[in-house]
Formats: C-alpha cells, structure tokens, sequence
C-alpha cells in the first residue's frame, strides 16, 4: 500500500497550524509530503519547501500554478491541505477540486454560508473526498460519546453544555501574527472567537449528540478596544428532538488555555469530555456509579479503539486525535481511487456538510445578536 | 458570653434542611435550639421538639402561638430559624418581626416579589437581625474570591460563568417528600430549579463578583411530563459595568450530584471555584502560572481565614459554610443586643436584600422565558 | 434519649485537637460538655471552662480531682475526652477508668508498649468502653473501603499502598505549641511523625483492609538539625496472607498539607482513597471501567451510609469524620449503660486494641531502623 | 537538513514497542526508516519490511547482516533503532557499534551489569552517539522539573516518592506476546517488573532529581503462580547529600494503568509530576500558594520549551515525549557527523551511562531482596 502525496497550501514560516497539519500528517505513515505553496512571496515559498524536502520544483509560487501543475502530473497529489487564512478557503478549494484534487480544509470552511454552499454543490458534482479539520472529532474519546450515544445509551438527550474557552487574546495582541489575521475580518470572516473557536464547539456538539441545533440566541461581545471581530460568545440553543443547550466560546478568559468541554445529559445517563483531559470520558448511567471510560481501556467502542495508537495510561493528545483526521482522509481516497466504501470508521472525518452547517451557525449567531438576542433558525 | 437561643419554624421528621441548620447551629457553639413548631400536627410538632431536647411548653402547635409564646417570655429566642416551604416564609418571618425576634430564613426568601419587598421594608422599619440562608456564601474559599475581587486583583470583571446542575429529578419523584413539595407551586411558588437553586448560583454570582445583573434572556424548561415548575433554566446577563454572564441550572442533569461552580474573568486575572471541591480556589493572575488557593493555606485574605475553623488539608464542607452564616447571624444579633457595629466579616451574611434580588432574578427569568428570551430588566 | 455529658482532659487556649474534638462532640447532638480540667494552671483551666459554659465547680484544677469529683455525683460524666500530650494519656485514662468513667483517648494511646498493654488489660477488666480517636476511620468512604473488602470485592489483597504527608514541619518550628510539644521526646514519645501521622496511616490500613502487618522494614530521618524526634517514616511491611504493604509519612514533604492517602489492590479489584478528598472511592472491577463511588450515591454500603448526615455533593469533611467516632461512642456508651449490644455500626470506632498495635509498630520501626532496616514482627 | 536514515531491529507484526519507535521517529520529521530486520522469520521480514516502504534488499533476515550490509552503503543508516527483547540488546548493539553506526537501543540496556559495562567502554571507544529510550525523561514537564532542582528552586533535596503502578500483569497473561517474552528469564533476564517499569522510574529519579541513588533495600514479590519474575517491586533509598527515597513499581495493582509518578521535596519547595497527566507539573514554593505549571504556559524552562511543539491546552502525550528521544538522538548524530557540540538540550537524551545505572540498580535490588532487605550499595 503506497504512501499517498500530500500538497499543502498556506502553513509557511510562523504559522501555526500549517505545522500542526505536517506531524499529523506524517504520524499515522499515511502520507508524504510533496508538493506546497507555502507563502506569497515565490522565494520564500520555494525555499521553505526545499527546507521541507520538496522537490523545487514542486514548491510552487501560488496556489493556481500548484493545481495547475500538480494536474498535469502522473505522480500527482492524492490530496491538498489548506491552511491559509479563513478568507482564501473558498477559492483555493474550488481551484483544486476543479482540478480534480481531493481537498483537506481548516476550519472554518469559508467565510460565508454562500460559498460554503458553493463548495458543497462542487464537492457533489465532483465526486471527490473533501475533509473538514474539526479536529476535535477525532479524539477516541468524542468517538466514544457519539457511539454510546447513537447505541442509546443516555436515552433522549435533554441537555447539552458545550464551551471553548481561551485566554490568549485576553489583551490586545496587535503584532501576534496569528491574532492579527484572526482579528482581520477581510481575512478571517465576520467572526472572531466564534469563528475560530466556537465552530469547533459546535461542530463537536452535533457530532456526539448527533442531534441538529435547530435555532439559537446568542450574546456576541468584544472586550478589547479596537478589535474588529467578537470576543466572547454566549449562545442558547434549541435542538431537534426538544433538547436544549448553552454555548459559551471566549478568548478572554483569563487563566483558560484551550479549554474545549462538552456535556450531554440524557433521560438514562450523562456524559462529560474536556479537551485538554481528553483520555477519559465520564459516564454516569442513571442512579448508578459514574464510570471512567479511559481510551484503551475497557468497554471502549469499536470506534473509538479503531482511533487508538498506543495503550491506555500512555497519552495521547492533540496531534494524535489531529492524525486521525489525516488518517481518516487517507482512507476515504484510498476508498475513492478503488471505487469502494471507505473501511471502517473513516466516514466519521467531518467534511463539506459540517462546513455548511459551520457557517449557518456562525451567520445566524451573528444576525442573533444583532436583533437583541432574537431565537434565529439555523438551517 | 452566653450561648443565643434558637427557635425554629419547619423542619420536622423527613425534612431535610430543617436538620442541617440544627447541625449548622450546633457546630460553632453560638446556639442552642430551645423552641420549636415543627410541624403542622401539634402532637407530633411536640414529641418531635422534645426528642430534640426542648422543653414540652416550647414545642409550639403552630408558628402564631410560638411567636407570641416567645415574644412574652424573658428568656425567649434570640432569633427563629424559618425552614418550611417557600410559601410560607412571608408570613411566618412577618409574625416573629412583629413579635420583635430576629429571623433566620431559608431560601428563597418569599415566593414574590412583592412580598419580597414587604419583608424588606419591614426589616428597614423594625432594625431587626435578617439573615437568608445562601449558605454557599458561607464557604471561606467563595469569600476568598469576593475579597480578592474586591482588592482589585481580577481587574475589570468581563465575563461570569455560574451553573448548578443536579440530576435529582432527572426522573419523575411522584412520593418523595423533597421533591413534592418544591413541584407544588402552591407551596414552592412559580420556579422549580429556578427558585430552588439557580437562586443560591445567582447570589453567588453577585456576591462574588460584586456586580449586580441588569438584564437577563433566560429559556425554562420542564422535562419531566407532568411536573408542574421548570426543570432546566438556561439564562444570559448583563452585568453592571459591561461584564457578561451565563447561568445555567438543572435537576436533570444525570451525573450531576450538587454542581454549583462560579468562574469569573477579569482583565488583570481569573477565578475558579466548585462547590463539590470547596477547600480550593484556582486563580490565574493574567500571563502568570495558575495558583491553587487553599483554606488555611498561603496567602489567603482575612474574610476566608475569619470563616475557617481548622487547619487546611482537614476538608471543611458544607456544614461548616452553613455554620458560618449562623455564627455571623450570631455576631449581628449579640450587635444588635449591644447596640454596635458587628465585628469581622459577618456583615458578608445575605440578608433579606439578597432575598429581594433573587425574587428579582425569579420573576425576571419568568418573564423573559414567557416572551421568547426578550432582554429583561432585574431591579 | 438524653444527651451524655461529656468531660475533657486537656485542650485549653491554643490546643488544637481540644477544639476539634468539641465541636465533634457537638456536631450530631449526641454529648453536652459539662466537666474538664483545661490546662494545668487552675485558674485558667476554671475560667476556660466557665468560657465554654460549664459550671465553675466542674472545671476542675487537675485530673485526679477531676476523676475523683466526677465518680462521687450523681450526674457524673458519661465519658471523659483526653486531649493532651500523648505521655499523660496512660495515667489519665488509668484514673478514669479506675473511677468508673469510660474513656474517649486522642492517639497515639500512650508512649510505650508497655503502657498500651497496661490499659488494655485495664479495659478489659472494668469493661468500660475506651475509643481512640483515630478520626480517619469514622469518614464514610474509608468505611465503605472497608466493607468492599470485607465482602469479597478486592478479593486477596497483594498490594497496599499508605502513605501521610504534612510539611507543616519543613521548617524548624521553635515556639509553635503544635510543634514543640509533638518534637519534646518527654510528652510526645520517642516517635515524631511515626506517632503524630504513621499511627494514622497504620490503623487506617489494618482496618480498612482487615489485615494484620506481620512485620515491618523501617528507616527512620530526622531532617531539621536539632529536632530530637524523626520527621519522615519510610516502611515496608509484610501482611498477614502474603499481601505486601509500604507506608511512608513525612512531615518535610514541602507542599503537601494533610496527605493521608490510601491504596489497596486485590486479585480482583483495587481502591483508591485520599483524605484530602474524602467523599468520592474509587473502585476498579478486574478488567472494567473505574467507578467514582460517592458518599450518599448509588451503590453505597450500609457501613458507610450510616456514617453519612447529608446527601451526597453537599461536601462532609474532617469534622463529621471525626464527629462519627463521637457518635459511634455515644452509642457504646449507650449499650453499656443499658447492658446490651451497641446497635448498627458503632463497634467499628477504633478501640483500645488500635491503640496497642498503634505502640506494636512505633516500637517495631524504631527498632527496625535502630538496626539497618531489619525485618521486625509487629505482635 | 537531509532527513536522517533509520535501521531498526525487532518490531515485527504484533510488537507494541517496535511500532511506537516508529511513529516517534517519524513524528518531527528528521528521520526515515529505510533499513530493518524486523522478526526472525526472514520472509516475514522482508515482507514486513517492504509493507513499511523499505527496498526489499534492506529488509534483511537477521542482524549481523544487517550490520554488515548497511556498513558497506555510501547511503548507510544513520542510526539503528534495536528494539528486541532485552536478553539480545547486547549483542546487536555491539554489532552496529562494530560496524561504526551509532545506536538508539530500547531499555532496560542489557540483561547484566558485565554486558551494560561492556557496552559503555564500546561506547567510550568508539565515541558514537548511544542513545537509550528512557522515554518518560523526554516530556517537557519532567524536563522542567529537572531544570528547577538544577536551579536550586527546590534547594537541598530531602524526599524522593517514585512510583510506577500498572495491572496488565494481575492476571496470569499466558498467550500475550508481551507478556510472555517479559516473562521468560531467557529474553527479558532476571527481573520482571524491576526491569520493564521500575528501571524507568530509578531513570526519572535520578535524571529529575540531579541526585544519585547510593543504596538501596528492596522487596521484590511475584505474586502469580508460575510466574518466573518479579510482579511487585518495593524499595527503599538512601542518596548521595542524605535525602531519602522510596521507590514503588507494581504490574499487579489492579486498576492501575501506567502510573509513573514523581513526587521530589526539598527544602525550599516541593514538585509532583504524573506520567498520565503530562502537561503540569505542580510546584510548592515553601510557604507559599502551590502553582500548576503548564508545558507551553508561563514560567517554563528553556530545557522545557524546547521539548515542546504546540502551544499549551493542546495536549502532547506519549509518543512527543517518546519523539524527543529520536529528536535529541537525531541532533546528537548530525553533531558527531559535523563533529562539533550538540546544540541545545540533545546532551538531556539518556544513553549508555543510564543503562549502567539501570543494570546496577536491578542488581543491587535482586541482591537486597535476596539477603532480606539488607542495604546493597548502587555503583
């Protein structure tokens, strides 16, 4: 089984998550990394691929020219990883899809419910795997919750307690050049916080409960003077079936670092997950002892132990719940080149349908707020 | 210094809250109960005030005979505890100040706000003694954080979480005693978890914070078929000053066992307590390594050291917050006696105008639930 | 049922377990304290007594006349509490039990092995009831440890695991009255943190897991130059059925406050326990998930059910702990007085027997450690 | 900065370890496997060899081959991964040490102190990098935690708690090809428990700590029938400046999972680290509040952050820890390859010197054990 080749565009010199993507993408063995534009100055780009183990000539100087040239090749790309900033989503995953090129996209997929719907219509037409980095879904223990949901084991979800608190921005952090682009609206979008952070809450609540928020109120706030963006968020939310729910997203909280939770309490039991203790999932069957669901451990579910590496008690973390979502794509291409069902779990990777419903959900927070609060549909 | 004497109104056989303030009473040595009515059946109102040591003519029939009885007595009660259901609370607290006796009142303080605020005027006209039982304010680590709050060491507030979730009547507790008569609006007023205990999470809030809540948007719910008062109560706040809250309560949050947690977030540093695990206080000084406060420990401010009874590391808990509010009730009243100012902190006991703004809070989330979360006024 | 009268030995101004051992005695109603001798000056020990309410002429100069005054009256004391330094304790309890009066002891019992037999004998001639304030055993979950173990759940115990650690002693602590009393070989013993903590952890692991320690390798440091007594305890011990045991007890252990804590393993199950945060046990089945077991939660042993007041996430802590043992000797007393068998479960307050085995293991370390660690039987 | 070639030999189908080497190597991107000889089968070598992407002539039947082989390439490994049972370290490691290629071999070293001593003067003449996966040394936290005893923020060390609790071995686990090689004297050598998990918390004392240990006594037990090792693994210790320790490694503590943990006192402050909640560290300045220190968060060491590859709140486990080994070794290489000084903390990977002190330790140990505890030297 060959390694597959990945492209990636964006993630050059001081980004962040363009970094993140190359250790997942190489932690599973799934991938190599083979071609990029990784920055808009072409010398730089060119360099810095080089500095990777690119070919030269395979370190492209923007990301028309690496579609275009990536096309044309037999040893072409299997897939390309978009990590640029929130606005340019859009027209690079259309250039490459137009090529014929499976796409990897950071989240959130776009800036506009508009053009995720465009991307939505193209991925169907297209046939082609398209992979959504809500990350967070990967964790063997947030596959865990959904399964034991989806078997019935918290009955009828009445409640759902998601946050994502951050205190990184918690002063202004002009020069930061990863708050500077986030804090852009011409290159992030309209949302601040809720488009970094509270996506990926919400991505995970509808991922676990499998249930759709069906409309929300929501508080958006900015705290720093002269930020252009929002900067805590406070959502309710109403969901199919009559379950309710609070979403609280914020980069102001002062002492939080990265602090994703999520809590689902249904009519037979209630469960509790945290990011950053993201080994364990607490179990409570109705009038029972809680329980300690630990990865690797017992009782785990099939997909759960199918996102696992290494034994309970050795941690896992971060970039192996993002190597699942590399994983997962590899498979879903493999599956796509051999024109059969991916195996396994690897349908469980968020894709073009969680974009969707990431920027319905960011574009109602914000027309919510805007109206006092006004309970606002998300569909 | 002679021990006080307590009378108490409620708490008979298979109540709950009647016997904790008689342990809460007892611990510090401040009271002695020496007058009761019990309970509605006057025999059993009797024996029972007898099996607790009282003498047979100090077990009372019923409230009026137990006001009156006292008020004529010289050595009569230094105050009465009131721990009956909330409907009652109004009248049985404006018999006992008619009568010239100091009221300790349990939670919520009336089922209106309008008689909310008879008993606050008539407190204002009789100077007596009015403290209302929050107990969590009790805790030395909740007074910890208001003092550290107040000394400025948060900076400006911007944003309050606070949630108490239960999971008690996660199912339907037709028969328990506890449970029937706070269903029963005829008896526990209009709010279920919203009186019961999004009442104690919301004084909480200010007490710590310091902030009064201007306006709310809040979202009841009843799960259980049947039940006649909320369940579930979702609500967003305006504070005082710009700070921005959710509050969320819930007795059907399975897994949950008694889950009142406040964290609060300022600009200079935050806040974490939970009442589960009371002896700690986390605080994160703005770009500093996190601190664990401990009662009895390092760097605590005078109002927690003054709450405290044993070294750190020996675990107080809730009978031990629940004692302070009747030791500094102890403290108000030996003033009141002595015609001075109360020593040390038992000023920081709720009194009845924290009665009056949980009314506030009550009718306010009543309103605003009714009218599809429309922003509502608390004043 | 009347309440007994309570007499104390000890525990005047400054004294720390006095006080923790009234407000015990107060906290479940079951004792008044109406005698003591204080402190040894007689003046002091009449106005300190006069403080806490008692009658002048029953706040008595010394011990002897105390013993003496009290056996002549009708309305005698039903118990005396002895809270001094540990070297008065066997003349004491000598005194009161030879006047008829049972006998409630703070630890460790007394100096010598030698002294421990002396009272046991005694006890056991008079058949007077005698506790011994090893607190720890009275909190529900070591209670419920035990009777898991009891009934077969851990199956045969291999492994335990005790450890107690303070750093209250870190430092040279010259002039505080806890230390100078606890570090003066002539009222505390020979054993430093082997008797003030060790004891605890010794008697806590034999009746939590119902095995006897065989023998025990001990070394014994005193790290403050000066302290004349050891300031961290390292053991291994052998148990009875080939279970192996360590057990470490530090006063220098800078940061640790009161770390009693508590693991047993067996060939089917394995417990964790920490006083620190003592209302949750957790419990691992063989090969299943961990289950948190709470005090007043689902699946909770009538042992330790009936050593709890309050349900649980209402936080009981070292007070009602040690308020348990107050109760359990209430009832024992009780039964005494009326000649019959103590009801539910107050025969598991620890007893004169802890006491001598208490002395077997202080006297078996030292002399272990005396020479190089060698193995010593404990009998 | 060409990529570093990888030999590895064992980690054939079905092995734990050799598999996560892998995924540690590969992870920051400064190696690739390309050489191997992977089980005894030499087909299934080479077979598994190719399914990993090697060129069929370098997957080779058996080491000495291998060796030879690849000394004879201009495009040679860089460094062969040796990761059999421990029983055959010694001699592949001599063979690449012969064939002048450096060696990242898995612990404990050898089987014998003889066989370790051997290997170090090879070492010492051959003056190639030798790295050992002592992995847990490479987590950030553990770094940190050594570069402030280093600092003096602890001042003089007086306690050292060690432990490392597993239960995968409470039962008899006859047919786990884990279990059976680490049974079975003739592959794993004389020690059962001592030598898989015990020799990796004595690593994590001494590297953490600065100190060493000077003598031991020890109690070793197997507690399952039949089985030919030790299970349970008790140990007193004695180190160089007078601080004591004690040393706990268990396969039989049933719920454990893999529990190495750090506790370190010292005078002037204390630290607590845990293998399974990698990313703090908590640390107690003397008399001061305690403070959690996060990898990636405030106040982190140098010697910490460069161990660390995303920010904190994003949890790094097991296998970053495991890649800063490959890390450390990959820098250690390119140094002896353009022979200057390593740069930054490579010098913190563990090497030959911590696999003498690992076979001196297992032999002071079994010897104590064998003369009843008697103090054995280490040295």
């Amino acid at each position: 089984m060959r390694r597959l080749r990945l492209g990636m565009v964006g993630g050059g010199e001081g980004a962040f998550i363009g970094g993140v993507h190359r250790m997942a993408a190489r932690l599973d063995g799934h991938w190599d990394l083979v071609a990029g534009s990784f920055q808009s100055d072409p010398d730089k780009s060119r360099d810095f691929g080089v500095s990777l183990g690119l070919a030269a000539d395979r370190a492209y100087p923007d990301y028309q020219s690496m579609a275009q040239g990536e096309a044309r090749r037999d040893d072409r790309i299997d897939a390309v990883a978009i990590v640029t900033p929130n606005a340019t989503h859009h027209s690079i995953a259309r250039a490459f899809l137009d090529a014929g090129i499976p796409v990897i996209c950071d989240k959130p997929m776009t800036t506009s419910r508009a053009d995720a719907d465009d991307l939505a219509r193209l991925v169907k037409k297209t046939g082609l795997p398209f992979v959504l980095t809500h990350n967070y879904s990967g964790y063997p223990m947030a596959r865990q919750a959904r399964a034991m949901i989806e078997a019935g084991e918290l009955g009828a979800i009445r409640v759902i307690q998601a946050e994502y608190a951050q205190d990184w921005l918690a002063t202004d952090q002009a020069g930061n050049k990863q708050a500077d682009w986030r804090g852009d609206p011409s290159r992030a979008g309209p949302a601040g916080a809720l488009g970094d952070i509270a996506t990926h809450a919400f991505q995970l609540l509808e991922f676990v409960s499998g249930l759709q928020a069906e409309a929300i109120s929501a508080d958006l706030t900015t705290f720093i003077p002269g930020r252009k963006v929002d900067d805590n968020v406070s959502v309710l939310l109403r969901c199919a079936g009559g379950a309710k729910g609070m979403l609280w997203a914020s980069q102001v909280a002062t002492g939080a670092v990265n602090g994703l939770r999520l809590r689902i309490y249904g009519d037979k039991g209630g469960l509790e997950w945290a990011q950053e203790t993201p080994e364990t999932l607490l179990f409570t069957p109705l009038g029972q002892r809680q329980q300690v669901i630990r990865r690797g451990g017992a009782g785990v579910a099939d997909a759960a132990a199918h996102a696992t590496r290494i034994p309970g008690g050795h941690p896992e973390g971060y970039l192996e719940g993002f190597a699942q979502i590399y994983s997962d794509a590899a498979e879903l291409i493999r599956a796509h080149h051999e024109d059969r069902a991916p195996h396994g779990f690897a349908s469980l990777a968020p894709g073009v349908a969680d974009g969707v419903r990431g920027l319905a959900f960011i574009e109602a927070a914000i027309a919510s707020s805007a109206s006092h609060g006004a309970w606002t549909p998300i569909n």
